[in-house]
């Protein structure tokens, strides 16, 4: 049982299972800080194998968490991949154990900056220290080794949560299997800087802000993160989906001239902002655009994907959306050239499918099909049996 | 002599020529509202001919403003359009008189928000009329009859300024010659749509907008005119631009792990932010907006582009960028099919450049050629004399 605060409603919210990590020794942040005794909250779907062989993690993206189905406890909605992950789906959890833990520097559970810092009995708010993509992954090995996991079937992630399943694949490639990277990159892009910059400006000219202290003084930067996450939607969308969706119609018959929602567009940005609001702690989404902003594999050029992935056993499938301009297959396409270039298990499909960046998330009965064969054909490359013993 | 609010820092700033306008009879606004005795501000540059026949008409952008070349009064920078306009330039104020108003609606003399009610001697504030693209050129057309031109050579304008260039060959074709609509399209996308409420909310968010009344309790909404500013400046650059002259590049050596502008792309946008402050009035932003959204030229699909355009006595240069994804060229292509179709004089050049939206405004010098080719060819075509009667 956590305190929820979002949206300064403060309420009791049940939390599924949450693990206190680092334990025994501590757990050393890329920014330098170290820490222990921290939470980890997860969800798991379906059944571990005997061998403990049949585990998929799968990392959400910046806004998502550990709710991948089922009903979610804040939104009382269903998981956000809710269409992918169940008994018969394209990851079936008849045959699978699904992990997905709330990554760190979030909001539901998992260490983060709403959560209280026992030195000050007061929510760390901006005295959080900074997480890296790196870091949310060690976090999740620390879970896996909780979970007596020595090696992962697969990970699987799209946007921010590719980026995951990249450092897995890059920083951890003996505890993983294969790896699904989908719509994502090897790292931000100036334009993707860009807008989340335009996020965080949004949420700190908010006064509710409170220099991040708002948890303590009961308030809350609700309308600076609306506009955050009304910056950030629109790019989720491809503009043939805009047109097509919502063109020029209006709520009503004619224009208003004024500035209510005239536009259907509009009233639908606005409700997007407002529910995430309800559900979202606007620190959680500082640091975590400022962790993906920092997230390149290459370190500033400085490795080579060549070098980094030479000699890897990781089978790779990468996903990418004809129609995402925040993630385009180009940068796909790079990561499967040098992925190539090592000689590595992979296969690339970019996905026509006018959806845009969110395309993962939705119905796109193609990418359904090549999630069900990826993980069925490494699973049967891999020889993972299913939960109960039998042959799948 | 007018005040100049911007960014809460009032200063006297001399503002060029302003005209009442509207004197004699109402001037009717779309909205129903009748105005009468308004103010327009315009510059003027070169010599207007015997025949009074030379005269062309800048139509700016939405963040644009009548200061086309030689020094602006407010940010004492050269005018936005200093590269194209002026002696021996493409726009060549030698042989040409080239006007440019303040739309109104905007904040640089015209009749906008920030002016002063006469009827309660308080800033219009958002009690000020709602303004359209309609109502802009109609504006402009009694600019014309004030100064006694009949008919324009040509009217050319890029972004929102293109709009006012079509709505000026859709509803007031006797009087224009040419027309040059850069970078536009016959109305606004859901997409910008979307961009534009972006904007709004954040200024609205901003508690110093004060419900609208933020300059009699005399305060600024400059952090969300920033957030509105920079979400906005994103989309009229390309992503190859941005990742061109910004990519990951740092402002110091290493991640701070803070909050501050790490990277070069993220220091950028906030000057642009700040810059914007000190120069716009953030009702007016709130205004024009809305007119850009509202803009359509089918008024919601009940008129057809042939219909409107049939019989037009107007020769067109339709311009795009193939970087340009706020205005993409298919937008242009579909007007100017339209016009092909009703046989109209047009030209189509698609630029390409990778400079995104602003390529209109940057250094592209197959756009000077265009420009130049479709100007003097135009002016030939009309037997349009300089200034001296001498032949061109």
């Amino acid at each position: 049982m956590i305190t929820s605060c979002f949206g300064a409603s403060y309420k009791e919210v049940q939390i599924g299972d949450i693990v206190t990590l680092a334990q025994d020794k501590p757990f050393v942040l890329e920014c330098g800080v170290s820490i222990s005794n921290f939470p980890l909250a997860y969800q798991s779907y379906g059944t571990l194998n005997a061998r403990r062989s049949n585990a998929i993690l799968i990392c959400h993206a910046l806004s998502g968490d550990q709710y991948v189905c089922g009903t979610h406890p804040v939104t009382g909605k269903e998981g956000w991949w809710d269409r992918m992950v169940g008994p018969g789906k394209p990851i079936d959890t008849n045959h699978f154990f699904v992990i997905c833990s709330n990554v760190i520097g979030s909001c539901m559970g998992s260490f983060g900056p709403k959560e209280t810092n026992p030195a000050t009995a007061k929510p760390y708010g901006v005295s959080f220290p900074f997480i890296t993509l790196g870091d949310m992954v060690r976090a999740q090995a620390l879970l896996l080794d909780h979970l007596g996991i020595e090696k992962l079937f697969c990970v699987i992630g799209g946007s921010m949560g590719g980026m995951q399943a990249l450092e897995w694949a890059a920083r951890l490639p003996h505890r993983i299997q294969a790896a699904m990277p989908i719509a994502t990159s090897i790292r931000q892009s100036a334009q993707n800087i860009a807008f989340h910059e335009i996020g965080r400006q949004a949420i700190m000219a908010d006064p509710d802000w409170c220099d991040g202290n708002y948890l303590e003084q009961r308030k809350y930067p609700a309308k600076g993160l609306a506009v955050a996450r009304m910056a950030a939607h629109v790019t989720y969308l491809s503009e043939s989906m805009l047109q097509q969706k919502f063109g020029r119609h209006l709520q009503g018959e004619n224009f208003t001239y004024g500035f209510d929602a005239d536009f259907r567009i509009e009233s639908y940005l606005r409700h997007q902002g407002q529910s995430f609001v309800e559900r979202f702690d606007a620190n959680s989404y500082l640091y975590l655009t400022r962790a993906a902003s920092y997230f390149d594999l290459t370190e500033g050029g400085r490795i080579k994907l060549t070098d980094l992935f030479a000699g890897t056993k990781v089978r790779f499938c990468v996903v990418s959306f004809t129609s995402d301009w925040l993630y385009s297959s180009i940068e796909s396409r790079n990561l499967v050239r040098a992925l190539n270039a090592v000689a590595a298990n992979v296969s690339f499909t970019e996905i026509e499918c006018d959806k845009g960046h969110d395309s993962f998330l939705l119905d796109v009965p193609e990418f359904d099909a090549v999630m069900r064969g990826f993980i069925n054909g490494s699973a049967a490359l891999f020889g993972i049996s299913p939960p109960d013993g039998g042959v799948r």
